[in-house]
């Protein structure tokens, strides 16, 4: 994905319809936070094995295709507000979780690093 | 960014990690979206002109920036696991909301298009 | 509990902080979907009958109890801003609840009323 | 309201339709996150000045009251499986958040308690 083009598209999207004055940090977070919620609900009552056969339900599959899609969106319409660079972020957070969950300390265990001793 | 590239990376990391076991599809939702509330956190008190001026703030910037990257990632984990092209289903959303909100009935509303009746 | 009492309190709290300018429903709200986030949180790699064995880690369950004060708490002043009857709505939903999903059809079966032809 | 009692008439409520399978303490803090988001969402493109008017919107005011009502029920049922006494809980934390957020400090405030210094 070429985020910045992406991104590009979105702002002039948004921009054509003068919804910049909606698209606030603050209220693309919290349609972001809305949009996260929607993705979750047709997995609220399902089994964690159930889950993993989402394929096998066409008309749920098709909804968090759609939801993820604008879980994405909204992503990309708050980093390009902030100015952050999803690319960077990205990779310094995979960098960061690297140093702490070292293998040998995370193996099969999914506490986080911070409670590894509770 | 190369979005398979990084979701293999990100898969080779759980693998290595044995967390294949806590990240189904569920599991992966209900993640992204504690993760998407945590990055609503540092908003929720402030007033929409103070959330577009977050760059003035350094502490919550950096932590945004974070929280940005954790939502990303299980974003790409999820569309992984589910195998759910995040670039198709970007292409076709962004291209929905255009038949959605035509411009000339959009214009500086952010009434949902289904509500532009009542 | 005393509802009313209880959101007098509260209300009383948030004045004598000169902390309504910042309780609008808007924020309150987002303040309420933060905080479930925050509850939903220790729950999220947890297989179902873990969580049902809460009781077991007490400082999960100890914070699991202190992120319930905290929706109860927002919920409490939501419903007090809009003045909008707990009770009230509560009891309008049960009823409705029953009506939506009758014994006979509902037994055994989580999916939601609208989807249950699907 | 009288928790236990319509903590009681809910658990009947499930029970009858054999929905405890699926109302794992995980589960409803999932249902209780997703509806937190979905009260949160007709208030995500307001200013704080419109959300205090909510109530000359009849139709985004009767559906608030609604999804209080699902906050509300799923709270009381996951406090309920939990075997947490929400009046106490209550009374615990604003205790707790009388002795975090004393009047001369909090004043016109809204910054936590932990970050007052930063």
């Amino acid at each position: 994905m070429d985020i910045k083009s992406v991104q590009n598209r979105l702002r002039a999207f948004a921009q054509e319809r003068e919804w910049e004055q909606f698209h606030s940090p603050k209220n693309l977070a919290t349609a972001l936070a809305v949009e996260a919620a929607e993705l979750l609900e047709p997995f609220q009552w399902l089994k964690d094995e159930e889950s993993r056969q989402l394929a096998q339900n066409p008309s749920d599959y098709a909804r968090v295709e759609e939801e993820i899609a604008d879980v994405m969106i909204y992503l990309l319409r708050l980093a390009d507000q902030l100015e952050i660079d999803l690319d960077r972020v990205v990779e310094e957070k995979i960098r960061k979780n690297g140093e702490k969950y070292p293998v040998a300390l995370a193996k099969g265990n999914a506490v986080k690093y911070n409670r590894r001793d509770s």
